[in-house]
């Protein structure tokens, strides 16, 4: 049976500034778990029901610190989900410092105050689809290892780095280094007529208020998702998850970089 | 005050067996509300905070068949959601009829067993900036007028149709019109080589089970996004509602139709 305190830690770590002091992060799910031990991600406590335990080959628990073994009704009071399902772990913060020369070698994304889980989450999701290592948010986006983003990103974020920055002072060192920022706002050209780069930040604003007034200077070319139908009113948006796909298809397309 | 007897039937809609004998549906929102206003659609009842009658303009009233002014907490009481906005409207189900000459005659989509509200209504809100008017559902997809639907097309279900109905037996029409039924599946051939048609139906599968068994052999032309990445594990599938902005993108590119 795993303790109170224990009980007490795990569901602290529901609470950012106690994920950011601890270095701990929890991620929840079967097949979540699974992938991260498959990974050989070190694990700081495996938690979950007995017939999770006795299926697991012993192969996957060697990078696995402690093992809880645990009732549904225990599980269910740590779980973050309505439902729980039979695993959970306890993982540390990856540390990793940003290498701007090597994200600026490549296409990556920037994410402007993106304030919803579910869409950070996505967002994630689309960008190891499509081949984009390299997530930078702006300080004040919601945190990617808040739970509710690791469950919508589905392990993407085992593929895909995600660092949070100073976007100004980022984008100050790339137009210095003339790397292009593709800013997609409203009066942007169209990603079907905009010439696309194989290199270059691709910049994501927040889900109501786009993209930061004081990030508008810094912006080397506009681009956006034309609308089908223009004269229609009352089709605001792709929500960002969506528009992101369609963008980073569209770059990943005019690219040539697809494989068959 | 609204009545007990009207706030227990307005509830019961929440219930699709309900729905489809009163033929009415639920929308919640401010700004859901005043586009069904804006766009004249007749509505049974307006529920709402004296602060959003107050700044209604009367013009809008006009397709209203009674108001109820109500409180936060009898709103609250009433809502499907956990922090209610301003108002909330009693709408009768639109009673349209498929048109498969229509339909085939333009690009739709056919959905076959969505089961999750969020992703219809993800995927009604993409076809609406795609411009495609036409979704046709499987018997067994999640009901569009489910609150949760209508609450993830963000006001797109005024742009769409979305119809029920046999896939087996639309398709079989398909086939025999020489309509292209587009299969989105894993061993479909890349949407960035194969040639694409402005015209035909795009079926989208279950969510984790893809397409049925008895509808593949209607299907003309396989399709699939490629992941960028073949080797890399874990990355498992765009999200649907994703994917379909990607696959939607992607012919309306090709048929040259998009707006400069």
């Amino acid at each position: 049976m795993i303790s109170k305190n224990k009980v007490k830690f795990i569901i602290s770590l529901q609470n950012k500034k106690v994920r950011d002091e601890e270095r701990l992060f929890i991620i929840e799910g079967d097949k979540l778990v699974k992938e991260f031990l498959a990974a050989k991600i070190p694990i700081k406590t495996l938690i979950a029901k007995p017939e999770f335990l006795s299926n697991l080959p012993v192969d996957l628990t060697r990078f696995v610190n402690e093992i809880e073994d645990v009732s549904y009704e225990e599980l269910k009071h740590i779980s973050t989900l309505m439902t729980p399902h039979n695993a959970l772990a306890v993982v540390p913060i990856p540390e990793y410092e940003m290498d701007t020369s090597e994200v600026f070698n490549q296409l990556c994304v920037a994410l402007d105050f993106i304030q919803d889980p579910g869409n950070l989450g996505t967002l994630i999701r689309a960008a190891a689809w499509f081949g984009i290592k390299n997530i930078v948010c702006s300080v004040d986006c919601v945190d990617v290892y808040n739970p509710k983003v690791i469950q919508a990103s589905m392990g993407a974020i085992l593929h895909v780095n995600v660092y949070y920055s100073d976007l100004k002072k980022l984008f100050i060192l790339a137009n210095e280094k003339q790397i292009p920022v593709f800013g997609t706002m409203l009066e942007g050209e169209s990603i079907y007529h905009h010439k696309l780069d194989n290199k270059g930040i691709i910049l994501l604003g927040n889900e109501s208020k786009g993209i930061s007034e004081e990030l508008l200077p810094f912006i080397t070319e506009k681009i956006m998702i034309p609308k089908f139908n223009k004269a229609e009113q009352g089709i605001d948006s792709l929500n960002v998850g969506m528009a992101a796909s369609v963008v980073f298809s569209e770059f990943l397309r005019k690219s040539g970089s697809f494989p068959d």
